[in-house]
């Protein structure tokens, strides 16, 4: 985690005390299932309560870890420690570390996906504002770079809202997959513990119960959760390369808000340089690395080995917290930006009408011009305006073979930019309903 | 491809010949939809379909290409060439290219996923068949390559059958992706084609319509969609490496069939190696190395450039040819997969009642030993059985600490299989409901 | 491998009938080196060169590892075919497939590479000669996408060719990493054959020993291998990415030579897209994606494992055909780019001078003034350039506060492109020597 | 970073107090190389080694920064109120801020790779002695995890330093890629700036001067330098899988070194994980998750743009601190790794001899028999061996067709083991020189 890109409610998820209060109430649920079952006495569960309230002193288990090297007991040692040796006899009976450590770790997952969902609503508002504010803005479409035809600046916006809205059923779907809890004792065949000592504190916490683990939750789900993240980041990388074109000196249709105090660059006070999307596709990056780790947790040796571990304490809050951010910044852009469209039209008025040969093609095949010649007669017109910075309009009605099959009023028609938007009503509703 | 990994019915949906039919088909629903609305001479919408039965020449449209560098004209002019350049004067109209090779290239997809879904019901099938076959066949279950608890085989197989129940569900999931279709014209704005046409070719190619495209159809969903194959290809690891580790010499539990014609090396006749699982743990690294290729080609410029078009004419057909290889390979290997009980009851007794070691020390705690002193008393009998070679029930017995809190009885009651087993019906029920 | 991003010499190499020639002199010099050793008969050694001139039946070899499911064996019964199964009694003896395939597969990624080093030279002296020939070619330095300071097109070309050198000297150290051969025997212990079979075999092929193998040649040596050109892939990224922006409509410093047949689009005949620079972004992903699972190759089991097999089929060709056809679609690309001087200067000279304020703000600094007021300063003047138009040089003179410091000469001196160009030679000599 | 897998040596470099010390010392060296050119006043020079001694206020610096949102600046301010504002009014001058930021980041990977080559001769110093200790303790190599022919535990060792050794040798050559810095200014041109000034600070700093930069370093050099700790990374993960394989209760040829007070799980006290090893496989994934972006950040848009940035902040700090505590661990596990020969020569007779097949094989074949007839021969008494449990020598001396082509002191001699280890001296002086 880079505490510069980060946010305190994703980071506090992945802290210390968090875990150790997750694994608490783990430890304190399962407790209770097994007095219900008669397995335990129901004073000792009970017992485990008297900590509900007490903060766990984390230098204390990192000290009591260091001897005995096992971050579980370490901790068990501690909560004996506050609820009392012989009070504490039963805690984590029949339990596996496992049943601790995984459990939580989903819980963890299901919380930061809580976070990138709410964050993810929060971006769909801003594009969806900013998409009707621009709705019949005008500007240029680009293929390959290279002006195509006119489009609006609300379309855009709302084709990243649609992407965003599928990301945010992804990632709906993602904390499906690793909201599950298990309780199975050491390879899973719940030897030692009830099944209904998983399917209690699975309620308690909001889980649902894995239906067949190991020592360990199946590691699939936890790719599949990480791919999905890896999907968000790609499409954040997609804004923000629009936004960091349109920014461009050259190009200039838009702006990340530049706030009054900040400098630009330490030599060239003019330069507004779109540091945040900038910095967005080095985040999006940071989040897509986790997905193959992640996919290579997947195939563990027969019941569990232990190479997951490494690499989750790093991917896991990592990889939320960066993308809880980038989410975040990214909203933020949005919001703010500065749109031009001014030069949005000048841009688009670069070659002189140009933009506009696909439509004259369309009219000559219309009027019964063959597609070849059509072609022919669109290129040779075109080729004027590129090479010698003709206006496009004035020599097609110059050309004697325009002419010949389209009026004045028809070339002109041609140019009518409300052609290009007449569906925009259509693709709005089809967007947002 | 590599040929030796492939089958012929996924390899054809890959084929030029299925391409241009795909294509054709896109053109010839648009004329229609197109005379429907009364943009283009019924005729010509009719003519496009006296094309219907006729293969196309490939070798002709390549040469054709060759001369315009452009595969869609190729193409066009070729169909042209069939049904008469007259006829054909309105096809293609007010669309682009990537109308045609966007919208193919996820019929290809879906395709592709609907061999995969049944590929992969088949390899469930075959897991449940063996689940139910070796439900209590029982066998040691290890951590860390280390003797853990009894289980049963049945549950290896039932644990493998929930993971790729979750991955039948991905691969729906990831059709669903992929399964839209775009004629929005050059910069979706559907300004040369009435949406109505998308809507018609999509109808019949079984498609939903893209509700926002730009030239292209956003490559989040292709993301998502290898995204989804890398986490299955993950768990066909996961599978093959669990038979790797079972069949090696020492372990021996189970063995890839093994067919009487072959041989398994060129100097060790005696050697049956699992090459297949082997095999299969390579292609899934194949299949993964698309996942990051497909999200770098989410963030195209503006609305669209075309570095992701070679990436997809790899990773398209390759990875899906892959895994589609790979899942059947996999199913016949579970299929036909040898089983040795005899050799799992021998490995679990390896070291001599130690496996029932947690059993013991539960028994301890329970009977109001400190657990502490419970995991001493056991850890004590227990170092006697690793470094002696002793007996750990014997041990038990005649360790006075422990006898003084446990019957013979007790203590022989601790080493009974049908403890670690009781809820396998649970499990069972739970993964086939 | 996809056919249009292939060329046929580096597709040779991956050809059966090279594979089988490769093998077949391995064995061939093998047999000559056991016969020196007395191992075998001189006569069978001789016998083995009848098949010298001898084209293997594909077809036939296949037949055989239809029924053997070997592809070795296959091979050595076909050979045997041609020199008599008499004759052919020796051939390999002693030897393990893996001594043919790995030392086979190295043969082969040493004449890929050997390929790829001269398309590099070729890549570099095309950017060498651009270099010179724009040497003095003034264009805007743009950092973030934003005009920054002047530089020229020659240094634009200079660090390319730089960048490019460092890659050709990545590909020399990697040709030197797989260019080692083994004839080590089924574990790698010579039990069965001399060390000096292996040494008169690898001098033969032009290989190094390999000083300790297992059954196979390791796989950190290939990991390197593909390392490399995953870098070299990204170099071109960086390359293609250049000019992809360079060619984009706002921007038009250059244009991908556009040859006379070609169409840029169906439909808009104006447009001349930079098809083969993001043809060469998709590609260089397809190059990068081997890297990771050549790394994972790494860790096989034991003395081997076949996991790395497929895996290589695949990357081993694939990787080197797709980079040896990018390197020399890059250096065509480069060869005939068509460079806009013009537009360069007018791209510079958007901002009215704007570009030259870094030097503006040093004077200033060097005038005495502090470096908080002289940012100050600039910054006042630049607004009004940015947001109303004015000419930067004009509005400086007007400003008491700067001329109060500042002559008029020494204002406009600060407006030089000289100053910019005056370490160009310096450079230069850095790079070309 | 995760705390646990760090060590503070590797961690310092990558504190803000290193940081803004080496930024201190490129400040402090350019000023000097300023006033011997005579640009700046010898007397402001030599005032900037006032805050040589001085601990820089991270606090202090941080604070402007959240004001001026620019890292540089921060730190220059903070500088000029330590040496005084007139004092540090040439700091900096002609400089911009890549110029420190880029030399210090590559100041700081030269030092990280030091330590990672002093890590690496540790770990080979450990594996050499390893080799050399148990040079001739026999036991079985495997391939495909099947027992094969017997080689050394020495040899075994020895390919591990052999790779190790290239890895050294590929450490040495990242930082040889790395080791540049650039005092260039904004777009690379030197023109505010003479190179005589890069020329002092980085012969002051120990980097070779960059040919050609741009605003920044080109980042080729740093996907090289990741790529190659991807490959350590990777062979980590090779050396960690044999001990793992060797762990396994089946095998149990090796096992960690296993400390008194620790506790190998909360509930098995029998249990002996190979949980070191198990770790340094999931650090081999989180080192080589790096690859992949350091890649992507090698395009970065003209000059510069700063997507680069937030990645290396994540990746130079994450991945040398996690390999060189991943290259200490493994160090730490071979130095200490238990071994067990007897167990090694258990496993190995596990076949009763069919390990020797090969052997005879051979034999066969050189008494006269087709390599056909000889495989068959063996083919038959080894499936008795496997199937019936029967000993292979004793099958063989009673197989008639065997006897009459070898006597039993031939049979016998096949079985003798100093076969096998006749060239280990060969190997070990290839390998130990």
């Amino acid at each position: 985690m880079i505490p510069r890109y980060s946010r305190p409610e994703m980071v506090a998820i992945w802290s210390p005390e968090t875990k150790f209060r997750i694994w608490y109430e783990i430890e304190a649920h399962a407790c209770d299932a097994q007095a219900d079952l008669g397995v335990i006495p129901k004073e000792n569960a009970e017992a485990v309560w008297k900590a509900k309230d007490v903060e766990f002193n984390v230098d204390r288990i990192d000290e009591i870890e260091a001897v005995t090297k096992h971050d579980v007991i370490a901790f068990l040692t501690h909560l004996a420690e506050i609820i009392g040796n012989d009070e504490a006899r039963f805690v984590h009976q029949g339990m596996t570390s496992s049943d601790v450590l995984d459990t939580c770790f989903n819980v963890q997952l299901v919380r930061a996906a809580d976070i990138l969902i709410a964050d993810m609503e929060k971006l769909l508002a801003a594009l969806k504002r900013r998409a009707l504010e621009h709705k019949m803005t005008i500007r240029i479409g680009r293929s390959h770079g290279i002006h195509a035809e006119p489009t609006t600046m609300g379309l855009t916006f709302a084709r990243f809202y649609a992407e965003m809205d599928r990301n945010l059923n992804r990632l709906k779907k993602a904390r499906m997959e690793i909201a599950t809890g298990a309780i199975s004792g050491a390879v899973g065949t719940f030897a030692n513990i009830d099944p209904a000592v998983e399917e209690h504190v699975c309620a308690k916490l909001g889980l649902e119960v894995e239906p067949i683990s190991t020592q360990v939750i199946p590691r699939d789900r936890h790719a599949a959760f990480f791919a999905a993240l890896g999907v968000v980041a790609s499409s954040i990388e997609n804004v923000a390369t629009e936004i960091r074109h349109m920014q461009r000196t050259e190009v200039l249709e838009a702006e990340e808000f530049f706030s009054k105090g900040q400098k630009g660059s330490s030599a060239m006070p003019h330069k507004r340089n779109p540091v945040l999307t900038e910095n967005l596709t080095g985040l999006a990056r940071l989040v897509r690395m986790a997905v193959v780790p992640a996919m290579e947790n997947v195939a563990l040796w027969h019941e569990r080995d232990i190479s997951h571990s490494s690499v989750e304490r790093n991917i896991g809050p990592d990889t939320t917290i960066t993308l809880d951010f980038a989410l975040a910044r990214l909203t933020m852009v949005i919001d703010k930006l500065v749109i031009y469209p001014d030069n949005m039209i000048a841009n688009m008025n670069k070659f002189r009408g140009l933009v506009h040969s696909q439509r004259v093609l369309l009219a000559l095949t219309q009027k019964g011009v063959s597609r070849e010649d059509s072609y022919r007669l669109v290129q040779r017109n075109a080729m004027k305006v590129w090479e010698q910075g003709a206006d496009f309009m004035k020599e097609l009605k110059g050309d004697p073979d325009v002419t010949a099959v389209m009026s004045v009023a028809e070339i002109e028609d041609k140019f009518d930019l409300g052609y290009h938007t007449k569906h925009v009503d259509t693709i709005f509703s089809r967007v947002f309903g």
